[in-house]
């Protein structure tokens, strides 16, 4: 596979035909697709079809979860048959948490992804100052991957320093003020990019632009 | 209305018919019911049923939102159908988060309620340190309410006075652990409680039984 370390959020499509175009548009391009709680609130069954519509694509459930561990397992029951990887918080802990998760995920062949730190300026406050016991967290859950933002790559490398054997997925790019390449630069492996592909008038074009910014690194 | 502080939690339910039943057999003997992601993502069009079983009812849109604003308010357009009230998290924090969403909500006549605390131990360690601060967001965010775990009363107390005008609304009620009444003498205003009453074979009279627990308190 050629793709871009690239992950294309799917949230700001608003219909089933404008999200599996895209997919379908940029398949083989991008290295997967996040599919968050907008489009599966408001399209049902759009996983399974964004799972159907690219199927060597790294699909992964952007959930958020930030709950106890018997109600995230019902959730990922739901997209056990879809997603290849689920993205839930570190913030609510191990025990009663991402311990049940982390064991349901395992049993069903499906990566954990732990959000460690957040793009927008209030989570610095909150997040920042305990990522190291955050990230500590994402460990003993036996995280694949942990999400850091590209808007402040140096928590990218804070994040990677703590838990090397970790795959880093970074949102933030394009709408929300990095520059794609950024994070990878910082130790990021994959960026995660929504609005600047999904309001493209040509997605696939755009996606192909930003190869300079990875410097011809695939995936 | 003579209900009950009980807030149902109908996420163990597994199919429609469960989830109306339920509610129109419990209309009226409790305040509220709280619909989380995944009766959201198994039930499409749960939401406005269970508003339509009881419109007297206070019906919560519980998915722990823990986002940026822009995803948060995604979210709240699809759930403003029916929900009174969203639940977030005040981790991700104010800036470029709970800022947008409470924006959201108040122009559209929706209450928002906070997540300052967790009933499960792993949040003890990552949450309960920071209370002050997660409070602090909420309140900065003017939040109805707070949720605060029933499985931990001394964590209401200290939320109860550091936001005297929230409304707290407490889980881990039954298969968590806390006795019913429990965090109303806390200090809180509601108890939400689930599996307790939604696995029981007759759930109004369950819900009846609880009464003395709250030594006659209705709201």
């Amino acid at each position: 596979m050629v793709a871009l370390p690239v992950i294309i959020g799917l949230d700001a499509l608003q219909s089933r035909y404008q999200v599996v175009s895209l997919v379908q548009e940029t398949c083989g391009l991008a290295a997967g697709y996040k599919v968050g709680l907008p489009s599966l609130l408001r399209i049902p069954g759009i996983g399974r079809e964004v799972r159907k519509a690219c199927d060597e694509a790294l699909v992964i459930a952007d959930l958020k979860l930030a709950d106890i561990a018997d109600t995230m397992v019902r959730v990922a029951e739901i997209t056990s048959g879809w997603a290849d990887a689920v993205i839930a918080h570190a913030f609510p802990g191990y025990e009663g948490a991402l311990d049940g998760l982390s064991r349901f995920l395992e049993e069903n062949r499906q990566k954990l992804v732990v959000v460690v730190a957040m793009s927008n300026p209030g989570a610095s406050e909150t997040m920042d100052p305990i990522l190291e016991k955050l990230v500590g967290i994402a460990k003993r859950a036996r995280a694949w991957g942990l999400v850091a933002p590209a808007t402040r790559p140096h928590v990218i490398a804070r994040a990677r320093n703590l838990f090397t054997e970790a795959v880093i997925l970074s949102p933030g790019v394009g709408a929300q003020g990095a520059r794609p390449g950024e994070a990878v630069r910082a130790g990021a492996d994959y960026e995660i990019i929504g609005r600047l592909i999904t309001t493209s008038r040509d997605p696939a074009a755009t996606l192909q632009s930003l190869a300079p910014s990875y410097k011809g690194r695939h995936v």
